[in-house]
């Protein structure tokens, strides 16, 4: 199965650019249904662009679904998402061979555009599942070239008519398990290849816009200067100052700049703070103090600092029930971990009992070429989501 | 004159884009053609672009000339450049209907891409006029597209056929002399509306790249990253803080971002450094200290930094006699200045006697919409340059 999928979508730098319905998403897409029909599984599109394929009557109610994304960061691994997909894939075949049999529907999932690298939204396609997304929210989201994601739909040709939540088919989910490469080290450090996930962090997005006065840099006195740049930077060590002491996580990796020119002294500068903390409260503290920090320098500067906030989600504690009944099923000596990163199964975790498996990553690299999973353990990783299943099917 | 100039490349936003070669800039070369032939003075275009308005025998030698370039910056203002020539060619009537008498030939000139704005260049029409741009040089240029000068050139209907040095065109100017707005607030705390230049700064730009490892915003410990955005953020404040102590001027007002992902440790940041300092020893010891500090904060960053000399622009003492002579034309009471900023007067003032007048700044803006200077300032600059051509002529 990776050997097909490996190639798709991949940049000459070794990176994946598999943006959202794009067209190397839309090859994984193909492979995806060429995938449920080689196993003889009913497939089928939602109404949001979600793939399903189904073993037994999807309509019975109570199904055990399990799956990932197979979208793709800007110059993301071969692993973040795909690993759940074929994962998913593979146990489902080691449950035929092994005759398990199913006492409820079951299905393998592929969630769209689940990373968000288009439309600067993650989880779009169970976001819209769960109606956490609104049918109007979807239609507003554009890409960087103003592409809505109606209109990029269905220039990939699926149809983006009826986009928005799906209570009923929601309805039909029991339980819904997702695999996902390790995006960290905790488990490099044990014997351990696979760990049952405990929450994600809750986080957010904000856009610190800077505003200052262009000017020319060969000309201007430092002290007639209003520089946002000199603000940005301040903020960029006050965060990571902050996030430190308060066992969080901060960070700017994303920063545009007007006019953007070697000798001009900026107007403005916009940069975009990620942060997430093991508790809302923590994590309100911790921006709140950055945008403090901005400010000050701000005022120093004569610089304007108007901060945005672009997107948040809470604290996700997964099902304690389910997450318990994996611990047994593996034989009870699993790591238990929590994540900063957020997935489907988080935004599932609201309306469905979800549960998380994690496979191990030595280099803990996540969202570049060099994430990585040992064979063994991508292996070990299919038969614990096997085992689990199997328990629970 | 200024009416049919001024909308010309103006952007939604009060900025100007007439980028070298562009459909403004080719609007703008236009438009100085059609003020040559209402003056009936002889119109050419030398072999890199120059365009030139000539009265008298221009092979005769020992030409005055005059004149500045049409271009702009990013989002510019609309002085910077034009004023120069507009106020060439109102400084020629003045001179006509004083009945002055020629005795030697006489030119405006417009100087092609002045700003470097679209090829990363400045100053590539003098340059290459002058010799200090060769003639593969120039041929290396390319812009953000990818397309390279000698492109552009043929796309905006200008033969690059014989881009390169043109010394026999450069032996016949026997003075140039360059009117500017002022890029400063120097003027404007003084009751006098013209200046005389005294020297250019010696400037620099040099290119900082920081690579660290692309990682997951989400899940990597802030001890286990190497994040160039911290080191970037360090050398933008270490650049301010050095060039404060020095006397001198440092910006960073350009920066790119691999991936440039919102959740996404970067891999690599660009930033590019513009310092100027009153001699070169002072340039040298500011950047050197800049790029010690960016050093010392990537080896805490686990980030390289590598710096990369993209141009170096030595001290120019415009030719003192000259200078003296335009003080005593102007009645003597004139303020003599410096600058940092660049200038077509500056590339020529190595190879043929130079000065530059500068028309006061209000508000001291420079290569933004805000850039200004009153009517009256303005009427005066035509005013003092015609003093100084009639002297000279």
């Amino acid at each position: 199965m990776w050997k097909e999928l490996l190639p798709l979508g991949k940049a000459p730098g070794g990176g994946y650019r598999r943006y959202a319905w794009s067209g190397p998403d839309i090859e994984c897409r193909e492979w995806f249904r060429h995938q449920a029909r080689t196993r003889g599984l009913a497939y089928e599109v939602d109404r949001n662009g979600n793939q399903w394929a189904w073993a037994g009557d999807k309509s019975a109610g109570d199904a055990l679904v399990t799956g990932s994304h197979l979208d793709s960061v800007p110059e993301g691994g071969a692993f973040d998402g795909p690993l759940g997909v074929i994962s998913a894939l593979a146990a489902y075949d080691e449950l035929r061979s092994r005759g398990t049999e199913f006492t409820c529907p079951f299905a393998i999932v592929n969630f769209a555009d689940e990373e968000g690298a288009r439309f600067g939204l993650a989880c779009v396609g169970s976001r819209l599942l769960t109606g956490t997304l609104t049918r109007e929210g979807a239609h507003a989201l554009r890409d960087a070239d103003g592409v809505t994601l109606p209109q990029a739909m269905e220039a990939a040709g699926y149809s983006p008519e009826a986009l928005g939540p799906d209570p009923e088919r929601l309805a039909r989910i029991g339980a819904f398990v997702e695999l996902h490469i390790e995006q960290g080290r905790a488990l490099a450090e044990t014997p351990h290849p696979v760990a049952v996930a405990s929450a994600i962090w809750p986080h957010g997005r904000w856009r610190f816009d800077f505003r200052g006065e262009a000017n020319h840099a060969g000309t201007t006195r430092l002290e007639d200067r209003r520089d946002p740049m000199l603000t940005y930077a301040n903020t960029v060590l006050a965060a990571r100052k902050k996030a430190r002491l308060a066992g969080a996580l901060a960070t700017f990796g994303k920063v545009t700049v007007e006019p953007n020119g070697v000798n001009a002294v900026p107007s403005q500068v916009s940069g975009w703070l990620d942060s997430r903390a093991p508790d809302a409260e923590t994590l309100a503290a911790v921006v709140g103090e950055i945008e403090r920090a901005a400010g000050e320098r701000g005022g120093r500067d004569g610089v304007a600092v108007e901060v945005t906030r672009e997107s948040r989600t809470p604290l996700v504690e997964f099902d304690h029930v389910l997450r318990d009944r994996l611990v047994g099923l593996l034989g009870g000596d699993v790591p238990v971990l929590p994540t900063g990163a957020g997935h489907d199964a988080g935004i599932l975790s609201a309306s469905v009992p979800t549960a998380m498996l994690y496979v191990r990553n030595p280099t803990g690299v996540s969202h570049s070429p060099a994430e990585f999973a040992e064979e063994d353990d991508c292996v070990a990783g299919v038969s614990a989501l096997a085992d689990v299943l199997e328990g629970l099917v």
